[in-house]
C-alpha cells in the first residue's frame, strides 16, 4: 500500500465513485484517506474477515433480503400486550430530542423534547418550557434548532440509578438534563467558549470521596477549536485556535471547570473508579480544512486526571476567557510533561480515531481507528501508573492495537469479555475477544481474537448493548445504528430513515432479529433493564406553585394591559366556558388539569395566536401571548380525552 | 331508560368516576349524555354484544395480556429485509405533520412536516419551506402550531392515483397538499371565515363532466360556528354564529366556494359519482356550551349537491364576508326547502354523530351515533331521488339504523359487504354486514348483522382498512387508532403514546396482530397497496431555479448589507471551506447538493444563528439570517453522509 501523504482531492474535483453496492456511498476522497490509514497500521494484523466481507467486493445492496437477512431470527417481535424487557434511550439528532424505545421490539414509546420546540406538548410555547430552553430579552426562544448525539444516564455503584439522563446539543453547545421519573427535560446549560460539543459522559463515582459512589459530574468534549475569546479577532490564525474539555455539575447544571487542550475532543469515556475521563482526538493537527485534519498518521486519546484538575482549580491555577467566569485549567502537552504534576496525558492512537469506550470490567478504554482498521486497547491501571511516575512512557498503557476491519467506530461489550465494534466501511459488526486481542498484540499470533462478524445495512455508526456501559453488562441485546437504509424499507422520497437493527448477542454467533426505521438522525443510545426505572405517571398539584386546586379559584384578573386567566380542566370541560379580553392585552393563561386518571391528558389550543399545549394529569402549565385581533376564538382540547372531547371547548372573546 | 333531558352536570361539579377498568376514563357527564342517547334509539335493536363486552362490567384493564391478547397472531412482523406490502398515511395530530407507515408492520418510515416547523429537515427555516408555510411582514412564520386530523389522497377511477395527499389543520383552519412523488408538502391554504376545520375529503370525479374521472376538488368541514365576519361584533349572540362548508381546487389550492349552513360540520364524505358531498353534524343546536351541544336527540348529516352549488356560484347567487372574496352560497335549511332547487339537504341522524363514511360499492354513506349506539345507513341513490323530487322526505334515504354498541365513531369496509365500526365506549371494533343491517331495519328481525367483535386497547377513535375508502377495498388489514394505551407499553411518565393496533380482517373473525405505540396524536389514516405509488428518491437540479450546477459558480456577492453565499456539497466537503461576512449583514445562503447517490443527504448547521437544514441529493435549499455577533462559526454537516462526515465543515468568519 502507498505511503503517499497527498491530501485527498479537492471537493469540486471529486469524481463519482462507480463501485457498486454498499460502498457506492463513499467517494474516492475517503478511499484515499483510508488507504493512508491502512498503510500506517502494522502493529497488529489478523486477517479475520470472512471471504468477501472485508475485501473490495461488496455484497449486493439491492433487494430487501440481503446478506444479513439470511441470519435473521423472526418471531421475536412482542405479541400484542407483551411488554418489552428493556428501555432504550436514543438521541434524536437534529430533531433535538431524546427518544424512548422499548427493547427488543424497537418500538418508540416517547419523544422527550429538549433543545427544539415541540408542538405536540407545547415545548417552547409554555412559559415553563421556555424557562428551561432559554429566551432572549423579548421573550422569544434563544434557539430553535439543536443536534443531539449522545445520551447517557446517571450512575450509582457502576449501574444506572434512574435519576437523570444527559444529552448534548452540538449546534449550540448545550447540555440538557432529563428527569427519568417524569421523562422530561428540566435543565439546559449553554457551555461557554466552545463549538462542536460532541461527546458527553457522566462520571461514575467521585475521584476522591469514596462515599460518593454515584454521578455528580458530567464531562463534555468539544470538536471545533476556536479563537479564545471568539470575538472576531485572530480569525485568520487557526493555529492559535483552541478546544476545551468541560466538566458540569449534575445537580446545579453549572459548569464547574474547563480544560484547555492541544488538538480537539470527540467522544468521552469515564473510569469506574472516578479518577479518569478521556476523549479521543481526531484532529491533533489542529487542521481547519478537511485534508489537514487527516494529515497525521496517529492522533490521540487525551486522559484527564480529575482530582488534580479540581485541586488546580481550588489552588487558583486557572484562567478565564471572554465574558465567562468558568475557570480554565491548562491541559496542553507542553504544560503537562512531568507525570507527577500532569493534569492530562495524551495516548497515541492511529489516524482520526472515533469513539472511546470503557469496558464493563473497569480495566480498559478502547479507541477505534476510523481511518485505521484498528482498535487500540488502553489499560487504565497503566495510565494511573504513568501519572504516579511508575510508567516511563504513556503509550506503554496501550496493551493491544489490533486490526478489526475497515472503518472501526464504536465498541460495545457483553460482560463476558467480548467487544463488538462497528465497521463503518465494511458495514459490519465484528465481535472480538479483548483478552485474546491483548495476547495477540503481546506476541501470541495463535490467539484468535475475532469471534464473529455480522453484515449490517448499511454504514453503522454507534452500536450499544444492554447494560454495556455499566458494570452489569448482560450480553443479551445489541442495537446497531445504521446510517443508510437503502432498499430496507418502502421508498418514501429522497429522505430515507436510518435503520436501527436489533441483534441477539446471547450466543456465540450474532443473530439479526429486527430492522427498525427511525427518523434521522439518532446517533447514540443506551439500553438497560426496565427494572432500573420507576416512572411516575401522574403529577402532584403541590409541585406547581401556580396550580389552581379548585375550579372556584379560577377566573380573570387584570393589571393594566396584563390579564391573567386561570382555569381548570376536567374531562370533558374547561372550568371557564368563555372569557373576555381586550385587543392589545398581554394574556397569561394558567391551566391546571384536575383529572387524576393516568393517561388523561388535555390540550388547549387557541386559533390564530400560536397557542397550543398539553396539561398532563395534575399538572399546571401556562402560556403568555398578546391578542392583536378582535373576534371570537374557540379554544378547544387538542389531546383526546373523552367521548365528548370534540365538545370540550371554551371561547375567548377579544373586544375591539 | 330515562328520557330525562337535563344537561350533563357542570364541569366543576363533575364527580370522579370510580368504575374500574377501561371505563374509568369516562366520567359521569358522559354517562349521563350517553344514557339520553341510548334512550332515544329504538328504531333498530339487536343485542349482539357478547357477554360482558357491552355490559356495565368492563374487562380488566390491568396487565399487558388483556382480552385482545388472547386472539393475537404473533409472527407477522416482517423479518429483517422484508418490505411491507402497504403504505399507511397517518395524520400527526398537534405534531402538525403527516406520517408514513409501512403496513402491516406498523413501522414509521417518514414524517412529512406540514404546518409546524421541523428542525430535522429545516422546515420553517429554509426560505423554500417558509414560502409554503406563510410568513408575517417581518419574515417570521405566521403560525408555529397545527393540529392535523384527517389525511386523504387524490383519486382516479375510484382508486388512489398517487398524485397528492391532503391534510387539515384544525387550529388555524389550513389545508396542506402533499406531493406523493417526493413526499413533501408543497402548498398550504388558509380558509377564511371558519374555525375548527376538521373533516376533509377529495372528490372522486367531476359532478358534470364524465371525462374528469379524477380528483379536482377537496371539501372541508368546519366544526365551530362564528360571527360572520369575525370582527369583534356580535360575539355575545351565539345564535347568530354560522359555520361554513368549503370547496378547494386541488391544483391551485385556492378556495373555490363556501356554503353557509345551519348547525356545524364535522367529518366529510364524497360519493363515487362526484355528485354529492356530505358532513355529519353534531351541533345542530348551534350550542356554545357543552351541555347545549348535546341537548337534541337527533342531529344530522348535511348533503351538498355540488353541481347545483357551482351553478349558483356561476349565476352570481352568493355573498362574501369580511375581507374574503370567496363566494358563499346559501345552504341553510330555510333556503333549501324545495328539493328541485335545493343546494343542500339535511338527513336526520341520532345524537351527536361522529363520522360519515362512503361504502366502497358507492351506494351508502354511514354515520355513527357517538352518543347513540347506532349506525345510520343512508342510500345515496335515494338522496339524489329527493333532489330530483322523486322522494317526498329526505329521511326516507335512511335504509338502516341499527344498534352496534356504545359510542360508535367511524366505519371502514372490507369490500365484501362488511363494515367495521369503532365503539369508543366499549373499546371494541364491531364487524357488521351492511345488507343484513338493511334487512333487519326493514323488518327481518332474523337478519344477524353483527358478524364479530374484537376488544381493542383502549378507546378507539378512527379505524381504517386497506383500500377501504376506494372502490378497491381488499379486506386484508385493519388499523385501529386507540386513544389510550395504559398498560400496553413500558411506562414513560405522564404522557402516554397512543396505540395503533393492526388487525387481520382477511377471515371471518378479526385477529389482532400487533400493538404499535405512536406519538400523540394521530387521528385518521389511509392504507393502500405499495404499487399505487412511484416515489422519486433523487431530485433534479433543473427543478430549482437557484441551483448551483458547478462548484465554480459558487461564491459570495454583496449588495449593500445583503450578502449572498452560494456553495455546493459533495461528500465529505462543502465547496467553500470558509466565507467572510460582516456583523450586521443579512446573509442568504444557497446550497446545492451535487451528490447524486440515493440516501446521500447533507445537513448544514451554523452555531448560534438558528440555522440548520438538509439538502437531499440534487436538491437546492436556501436560508436567510442576520449575523449580529462577530467571531468564527464552524458550519458543519448535521446529516450523516460519509466516513469523514465529522470532518465535513466550513467556517463563517463574521468581522466585527
Amino acid at each position: 500500500m502507498s505511503q503517499d501523504k497527498t491530501p485527498a482531492t479537492a471537493p469540486s474535483a471529486t469524481p463519482e465513485l462507480t463501485v457498486p453496492g454498499r460502498r457506492r456511498f463513499l467517494n474516492s476522497a475517503a478511499v484515499a484517506g483510508l488507504g493512508a490509514g491502512l498503510a500506517a497500521c502494522n502493529s497488529g494484523s489478523q486477517s479475520a474477515a470472512p471471504a468477501g466481507a472485508a475485501s473490495g467486493a461488496a455484497p449486493a445492496a439491492s433487494g430487501g433480503s440481503g446478506h444479513a437477512g439470511t441470519s435473521s431470527q423472526p418471531g421475536l417481535h412482542p405479541k400484542p400486550g407483551e411488554l418489552d424487557t428493556y428501555y432504550g434511550l436514543w438521541s434524536g439528532g437534529h430533531t433535538g430530542d431524546v427518544r424512548v424505545l422499548g427493547m427488543p421490539s424497537g418500538r418508540e414509546i416517547l419523544r422527550i423534547p429538549c433543545f427544539v420546540p415541540d408542538a405536540l406538548v407545547g415545548w417552547g410555547i409554555t412559559n415553563e418550557s421556555k424557562k428551561v430552553m432559554g429566551t432572549k430579552a423579548d421573550g422569544s426562544l434563544r434557539y430553535t434548532v439543536g443536534d443531539t448525539h449522545h445520551v447517557h444516564a446517571s450512575y450509582k455503584d457502576g449501574d444506572y440509578d434512574g435519576r437523570y439522563a444527559f444529552v448534548n446539543d452540538k449546534i449550540n453547545s448545550r447540555i440538557a438534563r432529563i428527569r427519568l421519573d417524569y421523562f422530561v427535560c428540566d435543565k439546559i446549560t449553554e457551555i461557554p467558549n466552545i463549538q462542536g460539543f460532541h461527546g458527553i459522559f457522566p462520571d461514575k463515582r467521585d475521584p476522591v470521596d469514596e462515599k460518593i459512589n454515584y454521578t455528580t459530574r458530567v464531562f463534555a468534549g468539544a470538536e471545533f477549536h476556536l479563537p479564545l475569546p471568539n470575538d472576531g479577532k485572530g480569525m485568520d490564525k487557526p493555529e492559535t485556535y483552541r478546544a476545551l474539555f468541560t466538566c458540569i455539575d449534575v445537580e446545579t447544571m453549572n459548569v464547574r471547570w474547563q480544560a484547555l487542550i492541544d488538538g480537539n475532543c470527540d467522544l468521552v469515556a469515564t473510569s469506574y473508579d472516578g479518577k479518569l475521563a478521556a476523549s479521543n482526538q481526531y484532529n491533533t493537527e489542529g487542521g481547519a480544512h478537511f485534508a489537514e485534519m487527516m494529515s497525521a498518521e496517529r492522533d490521540a486519546c487525551v486522559f484527564f486526571h480529575i482530582a488534580r484538575i479540581e485541586q488546580a482549580v481550588k489552588d487558583g491555577k486557572f484562567k478565564t476567557y471572554g465574558d465567562s467566569k468558568v475557570p480554565v485549567v491548562d491541559c496542553t502537552r507542553k504544560s503537562n510533561e512531568d507525570p507527577k504534576t500532569a493534569l492530562a496525558a495524551y495516548v497515541s492512537v492511529p489516524k482520526n480515531p472515533h469513539g472511546v469506550n470503557a469496558s464493563p470490567d473497569g480495566k480498559y478504554f478502547i479507541c477505534s481507528g476510523k481511518l485505521s482498521p484498528t482498535a487500540t486497547v488502553i489499560e487504565l491501571a497503566k495510565v494511573l501508573d504513568w501519572f504516579d511516575g511508575k510508567l516511563d512512557k504513556i503509550d506503554k498503557a496501550i496493551v493491544a492495537e489490533v486490526e478489526l476491519g475497515l472503518g472501526p467506530l464504536h465498541t460495545a461489550f457483553d460482560g463476558r469479555g467480548n467487544a463488538f465494534t462497528t465497521l463503518f466501511l465494511d458495514s459490519q459488526v465484528v465481535k472480538w475477544n479483548v483478552d485474546a486481542a491483548i495476547k495477540f498484540h503481546g506476541g501470541d499470533k495463535t490467539a484468535k481474537y475475532v469471534v464473529d462478524r455480522l453484515d449490517v445495512h448499511y454504514q453503522p455508526g454507534h452500536l450499544n448493548a444492554s447494560g454495556s456501559e455499566t458494570a452489569k453488562a448482560d450480553g443479551k441485546w445489541l442495537a446497531v445504528g445504521c446510517k443508510f437504509s437503502k432498499d430496507r424499507f418502502l421508498p418514501v422520497g429522497p429522505l430515507h430513515p436510518e435503520n436501527e437493527q436489533i441483534v441477539d448477542i446471547s450466543g456465540e454467533k450474532m443473530i439479526l432479529t429486527g430492522d427498525h426505521p427511525v427518523r434521522g438522525e439518532p446517533h447514540d443510545f443506551i439500553i438497560f433493564k426496565r427494572e432500573l426505572l420507576r416512572p411516575k405517571q401522574v403529577y402532584s398539584l403541590d409541585d406547581f406553585p401556580n396550580a389552581i386546586k379548585d375550579p372556584k379559584d379560577g377566573g380573570i384578573t387584570r393589571n393594566g394591559k396584563k390579564v391573567t386567566v386561570k382555569m381548570t380542566t376536567q374531562a370533558p370541560a374547561y372550568s371557564l366556558p368563555e372569557f373576555t379580553v381586550k385587543k392589545g392585552d398581554e394574556v397569561t393563561l394558567i391551566i391546571t388539569n384536575l383529572d387524576k386518571v393516568e393517561d388523561l391528558t388535555h390540550g388547549f389550543a387557541i386559533p390564530k395566536f400560536n397557542v397550543n399545549f398539553i396539561v398532563n394529569p395534575q399538572e399546571t402549565a401556562s402560556v403568555t401571548f398578546v391578542v392583536d385581533k378582535p373576534g371570537v376564538y374557540w379554544c378547544y382540547c387538542t389531546h383526546f380525552c373523552h367521548a365528548l372531547h370534540l365538545e370540550m371547548r371554551s371561547r375567548m372573546f377579544v373586544e375591539a
